[in-house]
């Protein structure tokens, strides 16, 4: 118990110190330990068992929509890096370099990929040759380099993990419903699998990534109210295509350039799942990716008959979820929190009087709940209150955005509320990049999207009070 | 039929140039492209799905073993690569470095990681406390750089991508039989699924990995009678422990250094594949690991019916193999070279004569027999005719190192064999390396492995015949 005690305690309560809470989580739930390296961390196997489920769902989702899986080097050469211009700005600043291989000199630095357009139209400019070979429709599952300043773990790391969708069209129809298709693939994996609500929207001119026509994202709100850009979806238009010199031959014999598109998911959802969904007892899971959605703690274990049921309900259970059995000789308390702590969804508990009744008791990691559950049924029973600890999380979630987003009409209401209540603010813009400048500046917010369906409202400007068609989400970001 | 025989006449008959029939099968089978990076190579979906074959039938093994993956940072810092000594001296002087982050120089200078045993054992040194904590079994699947200065598709590349294990155990006895473990899961999985026989044995110390206690390998008999080292596992004593401040309170309360071992396979044996089941037709490829087992090619597909019955046939199959239907207008003639070359293992062709007598014909890779099967019992046809692929792919590989492995009882004897037959040549060695150095420089052969059960031998050294213990492999490798 003192053991359980020093446990509970070690982590900060989430009022207290959201950021001292999040850095104990990632500890005390082993999710992933500092390396000597600046900004790069060793993700545990807790951590990267959860990272593989949401790789192994949207493998599956990508492959299902004909997307093939490829391998582009790690090393980018500058030259390379250099021939699309608002790319390389964008990129050239946060780079690592490689300058020598072995004992020598390179005669061309490389650079570490921050993220591999250029391999992918080199690549693509040597095996597009007509529009037959369109769509080509390729991903990547590999880790990146950027040379971030301020790190945190998951969250913002020099070196992380992602995939990068990569494809070509024939026509820009074609590219722009790629474009809108993935976004949605991940705004439902983040919906229905992570059960965190996220609004779908377009990025604006500033915030839209470097070399794309047009950035799309998803973004989701932490439980302290901050926004977390979750995943995003670029249309490049031809414009890579044409700095890589990619063409194919069209249906009516000329050359033409294919249209681009660029998505990706990282790690970082990682974090996003932690602030999303954790309270003050720890990581609180979801059970599509959770590494261990049922853990058995037998009650008086040394009692006869007691190990040996759970063992049964464990080889019952495994057939169709992820399921393991604590028999160590901890305390029930102990497990319960430590279960908890690392935000196992259900907990199913059996003692010796269950026995009798040939039952077991279920109890969700959202409310506690316990729920008596006959053993003749128990794999409905596990699915049905798994669903329930999903919809829980999505619930609780949406409700803590729908109370934390705000709606501002001038500067100064948008100052106001920046300042003394985290969320996010709806707002109108007139269009005008120095607006959004000024409304970093003065309230400390950043343009988080424009989103779908509201593109052509029409009121004033909440910054300079001219017409305005967009309406804007603004809030602080991670 | 132009674009057939075009297709075929480019690649080089093999037994007219081994190394250039492999560059052109690497190609034509669409398994990678070459970079502008040297030595980085573009794996395309094609050759990545078979290494996601791969990884997917040893990442299960591994993990039914207990073992657990995790993530490591690519970079070492050069202190933190300096820490044992044996190590950091097999390794500095092929290893790529970052020495500018953004725009400033970094303080010390970055290695990508060649391989990560210093990381884990500084990871390992962190979380390690007591016996209670052993064994952990971590795995991760990454890509490595060595700065090689020849490289080969798959074979040697400046980037590979492979799976590294690393584990530490209580006691030697733990570890090493987990050394062995490895080894022959290593083994099974090359003789069992990829249909490649291959030798157990361990390497000479100078054949040894750097930091190794001792180093097993497998290796196996290319058609050209070269060597091709397929897998290694290694034991390491507590050497990297010691170096790195690695320990535990053992079971009698005393400080102890836990035992360290480490296991790798890599896409080179991807190479080995090809260059053990390919022919002068293109790729064969193992069943358990082909991307596509079995592709369907309708005949006189525009007759009523055939399609229709090739997509029903392709919707059963699917439920246990890996189908695809070539529906598109090329002739069968096209396409029969088309899937040979992609060393697809069974074709199946539907037509509809066929189709009157409710069969089908399945035609193997390997001899290119057709074989009438009648739909009813389809799905066993098809498994028995695969399991028929796979033995008589063995059955060739084992004929071909058989063929070509020698005896050698002098110096003379050894070099009159390695200048005139590729192959093996087994030969006493007494155990002094400059003998081995001499074996390499008079006949140009290495040692690829003392094999298991040939420890304890008696005889005369090959090369100074003085006493010897021990039977040795040697030949000339990839
Ligand atoms: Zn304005
Ligand atoms: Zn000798």
């Amino acid at each position: 118990m003192a053991e359980q005690k020093k446990m509970v305690e070690a982590i900060t309560p989430m009022e207290e110190d959201f950021a001292q809470w999040y850095t104990d989580i990632v500890k005390k739930a082993e999710l992933m330990d500092y390396s000597s390296v600046r900004g790069c961390m060793v993700i545990e196997p807790y951590g990267w068992a959860i990272w593989e489920n949401i790789r192994d769902y949207l493998d599956a989702r990508f492959k299902e929509l004909g997307h093939e899986n490829v391998s582009m080097p790690l090393f980018i050469p500058e030259s390379l890096l250099n021939k699309e211009k608002e790319h390389v700005q964008g990129f050239a600043p946060e780079v690592a370099w490689v300058t020598t291989g072995g004992s020598e000199k390179l005669p061309e630095r490389l650079c570490v990929r921050p993220t591999s357009e250029t391999l992918f139209c080199e690549h693509y400019a040597r095996v597009i040759h007509s529009w037959r070979d369109l769509p080509k429709l390729y991903n990547q599952w590999c880790s990146v380099v950027r040379w971030e300043k301020t790190t945190r773990p998951f969250l913002r790391s020099v070196e992380f993990h992602w995939q990068e969708g990569h494809t070509m069209h024939e026509t820009e129809e074609d590219a722009r419903a790629e474009t809108l298709r993935m976004l949605d693939v991940y705004a439902d994996f983040c919906e229905k699998q992570l059960a965190i609500p996220v609004l779908r929207g377009q990025k604006t001119e500033s915030e839209k990534f470097a070399g794309a026509v047009a950035t799309y994202t998803i973004e989701a709100m932490m439980h302290d109210g901050k926004a977390l850009q979750s995943g995003t979806s670029h249309y490049f238009g031809d414009g890579f295509a044409r700095a890589f010199n990619v063409t194919f031959q069209g249906r009516d014999n000329s050359l033409c350039h294919p249209f681009q598109t660029s998505w990706g998911m990282s790690t970082r959802i990682i974090g996003g799942i932690i602030m999303t969904h954790g309270d003050d007892s720890g990581l609180v899971l979801p059970p599509a990716v959770a590494p261990i959605q049922v853990m058995i703690v037998p009650v008086a274990q040394h009692k006869p008959g007691v190990l040996d049921k759970a063992k049964e309900i464990e080889t019952r259970l495994k057939q169709r979820f992820r399921v393991k059995t604590d028999d160590s000789d901890q305390s029930p308390g102990w497990k319960f929190a430590q279960y908890e702590m690392k935000g196992v969804p259900l907990r199913l508990e059996i003692g010796p009087k269950d026995i009798e009744k040939n039952q077991c008791v279920l109890v969700r990691r959202t409310d506690r709940e316990k729920v008596f559950v006959p053993l003749d049924n128990l794999e409905d029973a596990v699915a049905e209150q798994l669903e329930r600890v999903r919809n829980d999380m999505y619930e609780k979630a949406l409700k803590n955005r729908e109370g934390k987003t705000y709606e501002a009409k001038s500067l100064d209401e948008m100052k106001e509320i920046a300042d003394s209540k985290p969320g996010f603010i709806r707002a109108m813009w007139c269009g005008d990049p120095a607006c959004e400048e000024k409304l970093k500046e003065v309230a400390g917010v950043s343009s988080r999207c424009i989103p779908f369906g509201h593109e052509h409202e029409h009121g004033a400007c909440v910054c300079c009070g001219k017409p305005a068609e967009k309406l804007v989400y603004w809030g602080k970001a991670y």
